[in-house]
């Protein structure tokens, strides 16, 4: 951490700051310019408040150097995380698809697309049982009655389910539950972020609409600060001036996060788009960049559409898609080294 | 609603659609030009799902017309809301000063801060109990702990206190709080709106930091729609390319806000800024612009100020501050009409 | 384009607003609801202003319907465009590597670069003369004398090249220069635009920083409109939130651009990212979501790198991704029916 | 500027790097840490690029600590800047009203306006002749004729008179303009600004839509290295998510670039908003938060308003609104020290 100060700083303040930063076993280097005055921070900053310090009426500005996260970070754990989910794993060098309704609506429903992902190559499956809404009025999902209904199509085809939670209060509905997602809207849902991290399950963490790298993997430090270390964080689309998409995937997330985190990283092409003509385009791209896995949604009845949400693929489509996500992956993931 | 259709629907799909809107009791009125043909959807279209009617492989685009919110909607209630905070009221053409420290850390702090707020013209007290933190190894609040010590400064000084809670599970401590506040990241927690919506005090909203007027306007009503009518809405600053300021304060929140919906808006400048030298000026743009009141940050103690937050104004400041906003409100608030 | 009138509009205003749009030749039919009434119009209103419609006091909202461009827009040129460039061509189904440095720095540097980017595949020497930086204290290009040398080259090795216009004033040195690039600083330079219009050379037209698809290909509108209609477009990415990366790359302007316009879309991974360990994962992004080429800084210096940009390839680097490129291409392109 | 090294940092590349900072002058004072080591870098950092120091193997980041720009620095300049125009000035404590219509469009309109506006209190006429326009096919302004008519009022007037310029090859027809603007999309057009900064003018430059505080104190340095200290500095809305404003005001900049420069800021609330009633509000806000003067749109016939900006206020309401606006500036500008 870098602690820029004004001119002439007041020599009581900065005393107190400087006694205030040893009592806390920081080592202060102090770089004296012209114009102004930087102190180096050197050992272990995270329990330092940036804001706190920039409070400060002697301070001008406060850069961080070393990144406030400690458990995602791969500088302290190198080795890619293979996470656990049910009989199969995220990560390690395999590519996983996630696949599924956006919303679970009946038994033939949640069973019919189960089936048919399963068959393409999906190994864990998805369905909307909570479902976060802009607008009071709209379908809230069938909620408890929508994880009765995902254990079903578990036990039917033995994929391992993922459904999202909405309020620490749901948490007891997830005992069958194979992985916990954390939409969106919830990700510095702090609250909620400290109950996953004691439950032993893994947390499938998305991105928030206009969070950062450092944002996502410092709520991934919310879970595994409690004790959870089985975070898959998720790049699902940012806000960005295009209306065209409802959300700009932005792929780069993916290198760039398994560069800073141990944890493996999947895309959500489905949400990111909107539109079920992007979902293949984007997944080839999110798996040409690296990433551990998908999660999309299929839908399994074109006919009666209504229900379905626009960014749905039909499962032929799915299929097809599948196949040739395996022949990127496979170039891509062999060939890395020699790239890098 | 507007439905733009695909070049040459498939004449099947379009009959159903226009069945099911037409079960919904929606009027339909078409336009057919050259290369596309509209729907114009007549009638209630509140429940109708954007995104559901995007999916269909007819449809190429859906704009809506109407507001989706019915309750904040200024349409339907011309007259401005004034909402009821302990002794003391928001909007109906006073100027509502909310003050206090960042986060309650003592007896002797919260009651001295109270004191002096009051003196200078603050009619609610402010303090942060749980504290919503990007990291999890940053301090969290005094929780339980904080709402015990605010409400020995509402006894003391006959002030109103408002908090932010952060989970449901929180609620019952809430008992003696006279607002409850919904943080910024928490906008768009349906689940705790839902619950906010069924209890008997007022709520202080706080847009989210990416969200649209809208998507504001809807998290209110999911308030109301559970039949808590009693919302003030509170600009703090959204998230821009610039890194200067924590958040950028969108004055044109006020005048917008207050045109579509009978709800109050206030202005929390403290966060806005993140530098105690723009509160000053924000807290007077945000005046002059139109709001029924602002939230600001006080701290009493700047020489161990590592505590306080760097956007907290000194006692002093607030006072002289208060005369100042006094004269731009009457002068902005009595010209109105000449103005328009 | 559909006109939103206020409740209860003025019959005067409205009967002028009716007369001067038929007098334009558009046909209006309106949809009479409770609270509104719309008015779509039917014909050409791609000269109808949608701000001055706005304007009106009898008006609430302007929705536009049929994009704004014409030459650029697919549905009046369904078939891919293809830009011939000096000995080669962009789209069509081929893959198009354009390689060089990020500034000309000298003879010898410019022919080594060139020679190595043609054997590796590349087919278009890029090379910047005219530097568009943010400080006028940095290095400006080495403007007139660096096209001489990008001359030099392309005779030595009989690649065409590409290199960036800043101002109108500078384009009699453009002669021997086979494509003009516009920099996203300058793509609502509307009066450069203008000129390129009238220049029988194709034009390489990057995305403004913050610029949407639409005003993108409004841009291109305005050389095609001069009679130019050899424009290429290229996503170079857009200003995020995100600090990591320089900007962010956005992927789906590849699939939506080909989408609404029979232009070809090429990448620039390397501006995008401003990181060099970035470019390989973000080409084969940008060539997995389909697109027609990309431009890619290469450098072939790395010992004396201080003047080459952050995002550069060495001349290995490049050839190794240049070979899975061209796999990534062939089993995207080959099966893009199978998954539509 | 602080270089952070990446941990065990090739010895060679480390010795190169300092050899070539000293050379150009810099004191470098190295701080060890266990992880990092961080380089600060004391003198003349401003031609140094930030850019080329991260493009080296062995850096992992590079922050700056001093403001990249130098004659628009406050820090070296601290008194406020007055910027003659014509007969008049902005800056220093006086409050300056712009106005006049979007576009000049006849001999009658703009003198009309004109006479209007100046008895309301207006010391500069603004009217565009070259007109920015997104579309090819919209009104490009009357061009070199508009210029013409807008001498004429200034004739009739005596208001020195303020339009802008879009390419370097106009501004003969420059040469009665009194105040020359660069508009928003043209703030980094540099080539442009290196052609002002050799003109005997004062320069209005406008904030880019997606420009920060440093960016377009960095376009001001372009004009001002020529040797034009003559500019100000216009903050004219920002683009955000929000839609339902054209563009997001952004009134901190007026605190902000006055605290960081010497020279005069102005706002724009015309186009900022977009909309007509929102003018007034925005007025009052920008002037509370202490800017130097407004730029407004005023069109004299409500009647014929499709040629009219949706922005434009129409005399009676600039009459009232200049009146409010002097009081505000009275209150806020006596009492300044009070507040600080």
């Amino acid at each position: 951490m870098v602690v820029i100060l004004k001119e002439n700083p007041n020599k009581t303040q900065l005393d107190s700051l400087v006694s205030w930063l040893q009592a806390k076993g920081i080592e202060i280097h102090p770089t004296v310019g012209v114009h102004q005055t930087i102190l180096g921070l050197v050992g272990d900053t995270s329990s330092i408040d940036i804001d706190l310090l920039n409070a400060l009426d002697i301070v001008e500005d406060v850069k961080r150097i070393q990144e406030p996260y400690k458990n995602a970070n791969r500088k302290f754990h190198p080795q890619d995380s293979v996470i656990k989910v049910g009989n199969t794993a995220i990560g390690g060098g395999s590519l996983t698809l996630i696949a599924g309704p956006c919303s679970v609506e009946s038994e033939d429903q949640i069973i019919s697309v189960a089936k048919s992902v399963k068959a393409s190559g999906a190994t864990i499956l998805r369905g909307g049982a909570f479902k976060p809404r802009t607008s009071p009025y709209s379908f809230q999902g069938l909620r408890g009655e929508g994880i009765r209904l995902l254990k079903l199509a578990k036990e039917e085809t033995g994929l391992p389910i993922v459904t999202e939670i909405m309020d620490a209060s749901q948490l007891d509905l997830f005992d069958d539950v194979d992985m916990i997602q954390v939409g969106a809207r919830n990700m510095q849902n702090f609250e909620l972020l400290k109950l996953l991290g004691t439950v032993d399950k893994p947390i499938l963490l998305k991105r928030g609409l206009s969070a950062t790298y450092e944002e996502l993997l410092m709520s991934a430090e919310y879970i595994m600060a409690g004790g959870n270390m089985n975070v898959v964080l998720c790049e699902r689309g940012i806000r960005t001036f295009e209306t065209y998409t409802r959300n700009t995937m932005d792929v780069s997330a993916v290198p760039v996060l398994k560069k800073l985190s141990h944890l493996p990283v999947i895309v959500d092409p489905s949400h990111s788009a909107g539109r079920s003509a992007l979902v293949a385009p984007l997944s080839c791209a999110a798996v040409a960049a690296g990433a551990d896995g998908l999660i999309i949604e299929v839908h399994n009845d074109p006919e009666h559409a209504l229900c379905d949400g626009p960014q749905s693929l039909r499962p032929e489509a799915f299929e097809s898609l599948a196949k040739k996500l395996q022949i990127i992956h496979e170039t891509c993931w062999i060939n890395e080294e020699e790239v890098g």
